[in-house]
């Protein structure tokens, strides 16, 4: 009798075990899913650019560290500008008073 | 007799209690880290700018609510302006004739 | 005897298995929820702008594939510009020379 009990219990540890699992992964899966959904769209809800403008004098203006010029705007009307190094914008026209960037990121 | 398979049960019960408590941790964390993973790149896939024009007579224009001026133009070649209240362009030169405003914002 | 054990161990199977579900429920919840918050900012906190400048001869000139144009330069210091199909920037002024457009795009 003794020996039957143990032998049940014997068999039925590794059952639970591995029932248990299944079932975890399952409601894991189904609740990381649906998690994962709704906060896709909330994550992106509250991501925004974030913008400021930069000037200076003379031809040359750069943007702050973790900001990407988007636009560059020039004294003396000039609308000829490029964009250096990812980060600094030139005006082209000579002898330019003024230099101002749009400056961007990603933020919350 | 009795006595022995009560105490067996009850010694198991916790048994499997904390034993699974602790496979469910770990599982948790293993398929949340997975799916984190995954996430953060399709969730970023998904992210795109979303930009539009929008423009008026005279010197001034706003964007729309939710979005966020990357650049001006102005009219008469004019290339000199600035972005007041972070939403609203501006063109500097006298007598400008239209004002345009890119707009955007992060959506999916 | 025997029909006493089976009996116990029959009422036990139901008893662990929703116990486990509910602890596996609670567990997954916090789990969920604290991995996900933690992901909201380091998944943003990688979100950057990615930026081009693509210039070309003449008034017109497009932004690659998944880049939008946030803005766009002339030569002859014209700062008159429209953008077409929210791809394509051209200078208005006559006989430009040169057109560039600032492309972004969100990326890792």
């Amino acid at each position: 009798m003794k020996a039957a009990v143990f032998l049940l219990l014997t068999l039925l540890v590794p059952a639970y075990h591995t029932g248990a699992q299944c079932i975890i992964d399952n409601a894991v899966d189904l609740k990381v899913q649906s998690a994962i959904s709704s906060i896709v769209s909330s994550t992106l809800a509250k991501a925004k650019l974030l913008c400021q403008d930069v000037s200076a004098r003379g031809a040359l203006v750069s943007c702050p560290a973790g900001y990407k010029p988007t636009s560059c705007a020039c004294g003396m009307a000039c609308g000829s500008w490029d964009i250096r190094s990812d980060s600094t914008c030139h005006c082209q026209c000579s002898g330019i008073d003024w230099t101002s960037a749009r400056c961007c990121k990603i933020g919350l």
